[in-house]
């Protein structure tokens, strides 16, 4: 079960199997639906796109499940599914890949989606990251409501890492519509994102270099600055 | 080409292919070797564990490709490849399949190893993740010779989130030998990890709780402080 879209992209591997597809946005009814299943002894899969523990059913699957029957938690027979939570490739590391190695140092996985999270705390976390100088992932970048955000972050981001740091709108990874966009984080424009897109923004020390075929992003693990040192001494 | 143990761990995947070993430290002389065997033609491949990506060897192939060749660069020849990076799952994220969802929401990762990273980044990084409250997962904790970032990470952190504050310190994951082991954030003790040990820190959102068959860890997207905000509105 899961969002019909997604189970459709695994094609082969769902025909032939009973499938219950729910609506974007029906998270809590998908995941209850699947664990009550469970608690009655099917064996099922709640499917996600990219890694189910980052941004994805996972977590709500053991909310549920940590919930007492009484406030609004699952069964008692559910409560006793096991669960076994299968990793996978986040957008992140998606678009990462495609890039070349922008996740070659710390970095951090923000939403700046506020349905969920007051926008206090996400202004906190994209501070943080600022003074912090983390490759920073924004998930959940834009929405049609809410466009203000990106813009806030890049701002506090500029007092921190340069103009031209690099920065890698990445849309649609894996299918036939992907799409990459480099930037430099000045020049990022609210308006070039949509809510499907994943920001890759780069910390002061991430490059945005020509090699071979096309442009390429990595952020070194720091070589490059020992051999500075050394020679320096 | 690579470390000899993870090229062992591909098993039927690498039989009867040509293999050149390195040993562990050698990452420079391996993405170098397979750079320069690319550049007279082959196919080779580098292989990482976990995610190449992340904290592992994409980023050294991209950084010797964007040296120029008098500055210790690879060839002319070789920087002509062509490189596909191939995603994986980090050991952040197996961690966290094993422990339930614990990267739910904002998550970051830092590196303590301070061989390549001045340690005063690391804290800068270390400072700005506890004010930001993001999970953590630390890798390269401890080394034999460094004992005491972990111990400082645990004090700046206990400044920010609480006594009680879920810890996985998590090793061997994957492999016969795994082993999962639950801390409070107060009671981690650096001599209980090695340096092949992921430490997880949950934020202070974070929740370790027995459901269904033993402890799981999670970090809830939000729903439950949703219901809050309308419960007392």
């Amino acid at each position: 079960m899961g969002y019909g879209l997604y189970i459709d992209l695994l094609g082969p591997l769902a025909q032939a199997k009973p499938r219950r597809d729910f609506p974007l946005g029906a998270e809590e009814e998908r995941c209850r639906y699947a664990l009550e299943r469970a608690g009655e002894g099917a064996s099922v899969a709640v499917i996600c796109s990219g890694d189910a523990g980052i941004y994805a059913m996972g977590a709500l699957v053991f909310e549920l499940l940590d919930r007492a029957p009484g406030q609004d938690g699952v069964s008692q027979a559910a409560r006793r599914a096991e669960v076994i939570s299968a990793p996978g490739v986040s957008a992140l590391q998606a678009a990462a890949a495609r890039a070349g190695a922008p996740l070659g140092h710390d970095f951090c996985a923000i939403s700046l989606s506020d349905l969920l999270t007051p926008r206090e705390d996400i202004l906190r976390r994209i501070r943080a990251a600022a003074e912090g100088d983390f490759v920073i992932a924004f998930y959940n970048p834009v929405s049609k409501r809410r466009r203000t955000l990106l813009a806030e972050a890049r701002k506090m981001l500029l007092a921190h890492r340069p103009a031209d740091c690099p920065v890698l709108l990445a849309a649609n990874l894996g299918r036939v519509e992907e799409q990459l966009v480099y930037r430099r984080l000045a020049d990022l424009e609210v308006d070039e994102v949509d809510m499907l897109t994943v920001v890759l923004v780069g910390s002061s020390q991430s490059r945005l270099a020509r090699l071979g075929e096309g442009p390429r992003m990595y952020t070194p693990r720091g070589y490059a600055k020992r051999i500075d040192r050394e020679e320096s001494a």
